[in-house]
């Protein structure tokens, strides 16, 4: 059958999703030091031959594990016709889909962080491209004039994600809807509001 | 000997000390899952008993291991006149000592993390108290009308660490002195400067 034909082409992207979700739930039940690929093949009920085709060490299965349930859940771009309302929009969704993925990112990769060298920031830079749903919102938000462009540097406009992922990363636990709030009026838009 | 008198009093804390960095590094070394009691009092040059008697379990020397870790290299507050000044250089100087800790605290302590259910926000709250020198300084900058106190809400006045703090667990590696002036001038000044 064709690689160029769509049925058997689509099959296979299905089968090598639900490896790498089987494998992301291995990670979250055995934690890096008890992962195998035998393991995977069994919950995936498939055989050690076609995991390994694909990925053929451990660190890359793992690595590819890790960027499927980072790119798995990617929330769509709200649009709710203010900064505000998307951001918080954003940050809800996130605080629904991360904080698990935040947990098992950090503790139960550790193994594989000493191993590789590889860091969180690392993983994100890989993963999480240009074109996120905050540069869409903030973009739009620019063309409402609701942010000034010019005070839209990098480090601010990254500012709300940053702190939301400090607080995931010391706690494991989602960020109290208030803190949400709290980032988002009294940090995040004061900084970016046209003077 | 009395436990009084001041010279033995000095020493205990001194052994205290000593057992406590022993511990310390050894969980650099050989992580949580290489850590053992025997040793640390092997590399602190003492019996496993003199370790047992101030800390019976495991968990409880890896805990007290890491406060001390914590509280070792506690900044002088610094007095540079104006809150730029000492904010830049409390960042510096948490820039030039918390980024091994944080790797080790991350990393390395993955599995007692786990094991106790224990978070870096809890340690953080149990170890660090009031009175930080982040308090100190934005005290005195409220004192020479440098800052608004209203302003000051704590997930503002916590701000420039939470962000410092986010990039160290991110990537384990220091803060380019390009981004802490960043993180001052353009997000925490224009936050509490005074209308």
């Amino acid at each position: 059958m064709s690689l160029k034909e769509p049925g058997r082409r689509r099959r296979g992207q299905e089968l090598e999703d639900a490896l790498l979700d089987a494998a992301w739930d291995e990670l979250n039940e055995h934690g890096y030091a008890g992962f195998t690929i035998d393991g995977v093949a069994a919950r995936a009920g498939t055989s050690r031959p076609v995991v390994y085709r694909r990925w053929p060490t451990r660190q890359e299965l793992v690595r590819a594990a890790i960027g499927r349930a980072l790119l798995r859940d990617r929330p769509a771009v709200p649009d709710t016709g203010s900064l505000r309302g998307d951001l918080v929009a954003l940050l809800r969704y996130a605080n629904e889909h991360r904080v698990r993925f935040a947990a098992v990112a950090s503790v139960h990769l550790a193994g594989y962080y000493q191993e590789t060298g590889t860091t969180l920031a690392d993983l994100r830079d890989a993963f999480i491209g240009p074109g996120t749903a905050v540069e869409v919102i903030l973009r739009r938000a620019v063309e409402r004039g609701e942010a000034d462009p010019a005070r839209l540097i990098p480090r601010i406009a990254s500012l709300p994600f940053d702190l939301f992922r400090h607080h995931l990363l010391m706690t494991f636990r989602p960020l109290p809807d208030e803190a949400i709030e709290e980032i988002v009026d009294q940090i995040f838009l004061p900084l970016v509001r046209p003077a």
